[in-house]
């Protein structure tokens, strides 16, 4: 079969041996497969990938169980073990086994033919085009969000980003009923989404504001910290990008195992009134010093010192 | 009165005068303070601040409203309008037009006399001796992060960092009933906490491995590297440290904002694929390209130019 495959070096289509057909899997004709901007990190060394690019694909199946033979389809990529603790909590797109097409350590879509496990196969409707089909995985990636977070009607959101990823967002989260502003650089992008009514704004006449829920889909460095920027106290901020560049962070495990981080500063006072008079919590193991006042830089001195607990400075 | 001033460059004892009484206001005398490490950043430059530092404090009020004089007191740090949406919202401690005592045009603990709205005030038991209650505000910040997050008896939870805070987050997850273990650099200081029956373990005889709740609290950037790499799919990290250097990325504002952000990866295929069928979300217009898959590194090229949208890749 021809595939586009990458050596580590070279991008090229060759010609390779289709895939043997595996018990639980099914063999498929690809019929149409999508670009994303994974697959260019992937040719630039992310994840050191080796094989047969593609992770967007419609396509039929020719080989495997009766019941999914001749039917047209689209997959998804996370090849899963099935067997371990994350699968069993329902997580089998963090296996940690996992395979994932066209990313790491599995062929991809953009071949003739490809294997998929026959539980990661979805029958697409027949009102479905082929050019509509395989925007299932990408699309799928926005309806992620809704996964993760109650967006509730009304609720405001921004997306930045009017690239691919960002406007099916754009859209998802508008169909969830929120009140969506999206931020693009590229006004024949944007009128896409102006065309379905959702409020658009070039860069450019944009400043942050407090939004409840931001959506960063620019993948850049400004792009993240505009977000930040616009992320009001409590909101919440959604990274859809695994290939953002921050140097010094790498972010992208945020994105790849959906975590939440929690930024988390001044609290309430009356429990932690209540458990010092409880004393249920310790503190005083943690005085290091105490100094008086007239000693305050020596105490910040101190508090410098490597290890350092807790200096107090002695005011009265 | 004698107070621990920073002008922007030299921090020193002077003689200042005692701030002046403003309705809604009471004036402390100050009888221990605590140093924290954001007032080690403030000397090096954060935030710009130029005045008292100091913002762990107990103290009595001597002038004021008549229900406050004489009391034993610890104070809020944050100093809110009152007035705008966010403090409607209950949200004061994220005023937009806050001070912040001893951080941000407001003057600090670090002295005699000390200015604290009436409505931050908390009064401090009699059974909470002053070397406890100094404690309050920290400790305070540690149980923000049960305000935060529904923490269930039982959850999994690691806390990164010995330091003061570390040390006081530990516990309070212990008291929530939390199953948790802490990481540090120092046995002395671990000690504090398996003497209370919590798991500890030197950082050198430590690795990380999937954990439901992680907190970072260690403030550097290898820190955050190594809660990003112990938190499972799906799972919470709590940010404690604004002044982590992490260069290139300022991730000050999601501490500071008490921002949630939520790495969002692959999603469900029903929802979208539903999406498609009812044509609710527009695909076609995202199409950039559809080219061969004889032109496979062509298409890829394609997806890499400035601007480009969706490339299809046709392999039937």
């Amino acid at each position: 079969m021809r595939a586009l495959h990458f050596d580590g070096h070279d991008l090229r289509v060759r010609n390779l041996a289709p895939p043997e057909l595996r018990p639980g899997w099914a063999r498929l004709s690809v019929r149409l497969a999508g670009v994303c901007n994974t697959d260019l990190e992937l040719v630039k060394g992310y994840m050191g990938f080796r094989g047969v690019l593609g992770h967007e694909f419609v396509g039929v199946v020719d080989e495997g169980p009766p019941e999914w033979r001749g039917r047209r389809v689209v997959g998804e990529i996370n090849f899963a073990c099935g067997a371990c603790e994350t699968c069993a909590r329902g997580l089998s797109r963090h296996c940690p086994t996992r395979t994932v097409m066209g990313i790491q350590d599995a062929d991809g879509a953009f071949a003739q033919s490809l294997l998929v496990p026959t539980r990661n196969l979805h029958a697409v409707p027949d009102a479905v085009s082929d050019e509509r089909a395989v925007f299932t995985e990408p699309l799928a990636a926005a309806f992620e969000i809704l996964e993760q977070l109650e967006v509730e009607a009304g609720t405001e959101c921004l997306v930045l980003g009017d690239g691919k990823l960002g406007l099916l967002v754009a859209q998802v989260l508008d169909l969830a009923g929120a009140r969506v502003r999206a931020v693009g650089r590229h006004p024949e992008k944007l009128s896409i989404l102006a065309r379905r009514g959702i409020e658009t704004l070039l860069a450019d006449d944009w400043s942050p504001r407090p939004t409840e829920l931001v959506v960063e889909a620019t993948g850049s460095a400004a792009g993240f910290a505009a977000a930040v920027a616009a992320t009001r106290p409590r909101g919440t901020l959604v990274l859809k990008s695994t290939v953002a560049e921050h140097p010094g962070v790498d972010l992208a495990p945020l994105v790849i195992h959906e975590i939440r981080v929690v930024g988390s500063r001044c609290g309430p006072f009356e429990p932690a009134l209540r458990a010092l008079a409880e004393g249920s919590v310790e503190t005083d193991a943690l005085i290091d010093a105490r100094l008086p006042l007239e000693q305050g830089p020596g105490a910040l001195e101190r508090a410098r010192s490597p290890g350092a607990l807790k200096v107090l400075i002695d005011t009265a």
